[in-house]
C-alpha cells in the first residue's frame, strides 16, 4: 500500500500532530510506503489564481477548470500543484489528518483541494463519483473536534455529521473524484479530555489504520441510477 | 441598513464580480450604506496561526478559540482580523458573493471565517444559533456554480443543496453565530450561459437584494427544543 497523508494543523505539539504520527507509524508497521504533505510546514498556498498556470488556453478570460486541463497536459501547472497531484496519482490510499473548523477543513486544506483536485485527471463532465479519475483509490480522514458524538444525528443539534455537515467534504470532494471513502475516524471533545483519554484515542486510531480495509464505507451515489445528464432514471415498478 | 459584503473571486471580469457590483448598486439604491471586503483585492491571508495573536493567555500551547477571546478583549488581535470583525459588528446585514468550489466557499473565504468568526463576541459555549453573538443581524449569499438546479434535491445526484452540501456554510457557519440566514441567490450553469442570460440573472439578483427582507429564511435549530447540554428535550406526547 502506498499512502499519501495530507496534514493540516499549525502547531507541532497538537493532538492532530499526534494523530498524524500515529497514522504514519501504524501504516508503516503494516508495510505501507508513506508520503506526507504537511501543509503548514510546507507553507502551502491555498489561494487559487491565474498564477497557477504558466500557459493559457484562453489568455482573455480565466476559466479555472479549463486551464487545469490545459496546463496538466502541457505540464505547465505551478510546481506545487504539479507535485501534489503526482503524489496523489502515485498513491493507493489518500489520508487526511485535520481539526474540524466550521464543520469543514481548515482553509489551508480547503485550498489544497481547490488547487490540486484537477479537472482532467481527477474529474470532468460525467467522470464523477464511481467514474471519477481517482476511482480504484481509497481515502480516509482522522478528524478532531470539540463536539460530543451525541451532538450529531437526525434529531441532534448539528444534524447528521457524515451525510450532513461533512457532505461537502466526504461526498462533494473525496467521493466526487472517484475515491472510495471510509467512514472517518473522529476524535471528539479533544480540548476537554485528559492525557489518558488522548492516549486511548490514539490507540483506537492505530487500530483503525491497521484495519482500514475492513472499515465501513461512505455510500456514494450509484451512477447506474442516473442517465447521461445525471437525471435519476425512473423505475417501472 | 448597513450591509457588509464579502467578495471572493480572483478575476475582475468574472460573473461573480458582476454579482458583487449588482449587489452593491441595488443595496445603495435602496438606501443602504455598504462596506466591502474584496478578499482577493485585499490579499487577505486565510491561514490561521499563532501569528494572529500578539498576546497569549497561554504561551505554552495554542488553543485558538481561547486566544481569540483573550486577544479580542485586549484588542491584540492581528490588525486584519480586528478590522474585519469590526466591519461585521457594525453591520446589520452580512452578504457574500462567491463561486461554489467543491460545494463550499473558496479557501480565501473559508479562511476568513476560520480567522474572523471570533470565539467570544461571535459565539461560545451555549451561545450558538439563536443565542449566538450575531443574533439580530441577517445574512445572505449570491453563489455561482456550473451545476443545474435539477442536480440538487432529495433524489438528485448531489442531494440537497441548502440543507445538505451547503449545510456546513449556511447552518454550521452563518447560522451557528446567530445570523438569520436568507435562502441564497444561486446562479446556475454560469460557464455555459450567454450574455443575455447573464444579464437576466443579474436583474433577478438586483430584485433579490431589493426584496431581501421578504426572501425566505433557512430554518435553524430551535434552541428551546434542546437542554443546556444541547440534548433534545423529549416531549410527553
Amino acid at each position: 500500500m502506498r499512502l499519501h497523508l495530507v496534514h493540516a494543523h499549525p502547531e507541532t505539539d497538537s493532538f492532530v500532530a499526534a494523530m498524524r504520527d500515529t497514522v504514519i507509524e501504524a501504516a508503516q508497521a503494516a508495510g505501507a510506503e508513506v508520503t506526507l504533505s504537511d501543509l503548514y510546514a510546507m507553507g502551502f498556498n491555498p489561494v487559487l489564481s491565474a498564477a497557477d498556470f504558466s500557459e493559457r488556453e484562453n489568455p482573455e478570460h480565466l476559466t479555472y477548470a479549463l486551464e487545469q486541463r490545459h496546463n496538466f497536459k502541457k505540464r505547465t501547472l505551478a510546481p506545487d500543484i504539479q507535485s501534489e497531484a503526482e503524489k496523489i496519482l502515485a498513491a493507493d490510499v489518500l489520508g487526511f489528518t485535520f481539526p474540524l473548523f466550521w464543520f469543514g477543513a481548515p482553509a489551508i486544506l480547503k485550498g489544497w483541494i481547490d488547487r490540486v483536485f484537477l479537472s482532467g485527471p481527477f474529474f470532468g463532465g460525467r467522470r464523477i463519483y464511481g467514474n471519477g479519475g481517482l476511482a480504484g483509490k481509497r481515502a480516509f480522514a482522522a478528524i478532531s473536534m470539540g463536539a460530543r458524538p451525541d451532538m450529531f444525528g437526525p434529531d441532534a443539534i448539528f444534524g447528521e455529521l457524515e451525510s450532513g455537515m461533512l457532505r461537502h467534504f466526504l461526498h462533494g470532494s473525496l467521493g466526487y473524484v472517484g475515491l472510495t471513502v471510509h467512514k472517518p475516524f473522529f476524535a471528539h471533545r479533544v480540548p476537554y479530555v485528559d492525557a489518558a483519554e488522548r492516549t486511548s484515542m490514539l490507540a483506537l486510531l492505530a487500530e483503525y489504520v491497521r484495519t482500514l480495509e475492513q472499515q465501513p464505507l461512505i455510500e456514494m451515489p450509484d451512477l447506474s441510477r442516473f442517465d447521461e445528464r445525471m437525471i435519476p432514471i425512473r423505475g417501472n415498478g
